[in-house]
């Protein structure tokens, strides 16, 4: 007889080997590309996305966008990337502000669309609200004798859009290299998130409902990191609800590349009771 | 202050205004036209898929393909079509096997590849364990000169491939219409799912392991019901495990069309209780 | 010893079996369904996009956007359905506009976005100037128990975005049937395009740069044919110079269904004499 | 009056503008990153490819496979990357054959599959067969902690599918340095490519088939040139004819990265005379 033991796989489908998870066991590695665009939202419209204990942060009105790629694998997958390159990379464009929780300052990521389904799966897990999306960010070859090396004003632009819909577009224009302790806040901070399973009973209280804190270790950082002009713009949308977090003041953008590994977060408070 | 109360959405994201959630609220509505093909698979491999108190059906051998296209709104989403087409049409194929739960037969989908963000979210939901694919099914428009109405000898071809790799290749040759009480078990039984969801604690067991029961209603059915001889093909795979579930013997297939409510289901076993 | 006889294909690849071409032989037979809103533009705009012999049509500002499904298959293709389903199902938006040849009105597409290579390069031959898009087209299937029939009231919206940018959205709200002798101009006009193809060698003129007219034959016609009100709008782009077509004023909508064959056309001139 | 003159742009469609051109103007300036793995084919497969003045080359069962990365932009384009990144990076898959005319060794793309429409447009005006595909190449970013910078050891996949069908899947494993005059032909050597587009007149010749030798300059090689062993599988297909030219014998596999501005080709034979 087969138990419930017997089924493998850190996530859907659970099968008698394990080896079709969509998403692989912890811990995962992560490799990042990022370009950042830094911004004030209305500090009451963020507010309004924060539910207790979460609260605003310190600077209750900072926000970023960051448009990234990633190369990741999990445990265990460090063949993945000459089995199935495809499930080592993907795109991502975000939504992120300042939050506290207990007094503790974090950010939290309010809206984020991602190219590829084990990347929105594995987002879930996470707190993210991960939807699929088109995600274009500029790059450079400079072998390609009509570019250069990224540099001094070198100009980077990520364009992210959802079911049609162009959502966002920002830019970086680079004036200087900085050092990674200049980058402003909420980068840098833990990531406080809420973490949302519905149940499959109408009317029932969600499966999951939590607030979590995401660890972080293994950070390796590359040494250039750079800073320079930025520039963002949000479009409406039929469906999206980004337009209450658009920037009213564009304060600068950073380009930078780090990696790390996640192994697991801590539940915080259980909302589920609180319903 | 905001508090969770506040959040809307019935699931990601949870924002100020619910608008933003990648799936609307219960009910769902689905319309659904099937490419079918009725197969017998190894039933102790089948078995293997199967975990206490799910168990092998009362033709533990009988299984499906499903190639289906899909046209659905959740509640309140009448509009949706008109709003923003590509959140209501969707292609799937799965593979489906027969189980019974305390001595119901029923049937459990084991394999599912899915085109769009919010219908692998809503599978997950209830229990599905989608990923994304290409899924392509044949169609005729009669209007067109070299085309003719779906009728006898008309082939119907599904054609499922995901990261890369055509997974699975089926057809119809249609050769007699039939009743839908002639349809080959499991078609047509209630669905047994298991809906999982992991912990964000590492080690931990998952926040959602358990047995349900789908429900369904508000059937109608297309009374054109066209059945046929079947094709049916799994190609290999570096990620899947669906060969385990391959054909050992093609039965038939059928194409038909059907839509129905779905609101919600119930919690039968919780399996997070036997870990 | 090969010779360029022996290699077969309408188009590339050309290889031992034509088999692989992109595209197979004449005739091609289409079914459509088109949603199409018709609108005024400018029609300075527009006669600027049209090169002598080409000449504004009778009503100089007509124009219409069409979003269209369709269902083809070339000249001894009619089991490609049933070899791969996706070598015969496509999407598109078109805009079209006026104009006239020797006295003789006809219509040209100035802009086209469609969703499959095989339907961009059949389009490239006969003049069509496509490129890949996402095209969506609301969609009703009334076995839905929250979906209705296809009538009066019924609303469909067409959205078509490309690279990332959303460029055009539209709708029919459906208010009444219509003969299709009541089809606005240019509908249903014969169709003049500009066919082009670049020389390899720099600077040199174009290997093609003729004026064509094509053919259709076999013309069939769903006589339901549906009017309403239409709402048409342009979106801004980086790349796209449709906003020079956009609507000034939007005039009605139409749905219908339609199919013919393609077998060829004509050439009226040859520009690359002129220059 | 308009005249042709007025139209701009490279290639369709031809606007007042020339903005929306789908490929810019001459020179096309390119970085690229390959993963190659070379095999002998049959030899009198390959030779039913080459018609003549196209004639096998001096090692006639030299073929290639070239997974590759694309950084490009055309003239007066090297702002594309900060407008629309998507229309300056691609992937490709290609398979290569050597050949020769009149003497002189070179070699032709029989086959290849692209990620953008930009790519496919522009591959066919240098006579590149060009379809749609999905393309993955394995890629390693060493500042993720579980992977590790290229070298001794790593294993680069690629994988291409197209239509819902797995075509060709290779890799290199790496196992030393080479410089690049070890690189086995006919990588290398001139390209000779079969340039076609065909008549909108039913049954006439071609509007363009010509033999065509490109060029190159600016070249820059990273002087990194990585050999290794290769693997290398074609899977069969119902549309595609690559398993003519399908491996023999696998010989080796390389990974390099070069750049160089393509800025037009001379014709060697105008086919459409001998028809």
């Amino acid at each position: 007889m087969t138990t419930i033991k017997d089924l493998k796989g850190f996530c859907y489908p659970l099968t008698p080997e394990g080896r079709a998870s969509l998403v692989g066991g912890l811990p995962w590695h992560y490799g990042t590309e990022y370009v950042v665009i830094s911004y004030r939202a209305n500090a009451a419209a963020v507010a309004q996305w924060l539910p207790a204990p979460l609260q605003p942060g310190p600077e209750p009105d900072m926000c970023y966008v960051a448009f990234s790629r990633w190369w990741s694998v999990w445990d265990k997958g460090e063949r993945m990337p000459s089995i199935n390159p495809g499930r080592t990379q993907y795109q991502e464009a975000a939504i992120w502000a300042g939050c506290s929780v207990n007094g503790v300052p974090g950010q939290i990521c309010l809206g984020i669309w991602v190219t590829s389904d084990f990347s929105m799966a594995r987002g879930w897990f996470m707190g993210f609200p991960k939807k699929l999306g088109e995600v274009m960010i500029g790059d450079y070859d400079p072998i390609n004798p009509c570019m250069s090396e990224l540099g001094i004003d070198s100009k980077i632009t990520g364009i992210c859009s959802s079911n049609g819909e162009r959502l966002i577009r920002g830019s970086i224009t680079i004036d200087r290299q900085i050092d990674k302790s200049e980058l402003p806040p909420p980068l840098g901070r833990p990531l406080f998130h809420i973490r949302h399973f519905p149940s499959i009973v109408k009317s029932a209280k969600p499966s999951v409902l939590e607030l979590v804190r995401l660890g972080s270790e293994n950070w390796n950082w590359d040494p250039t990191i750079w800073a320079g002009t930025g520039e963002l713009e949000f479009y409406p949308s039929e469906i999206e609800e980004h337009m209450a977090l658009a920037p009213v003041e564009v304060l600068g953008a950073y380009r930078y590349r780090n990696g790390y590994t996640f192994d697991g977060g801590q539940v915080i408070h259980d909302w589920t009771k609180d319903l």
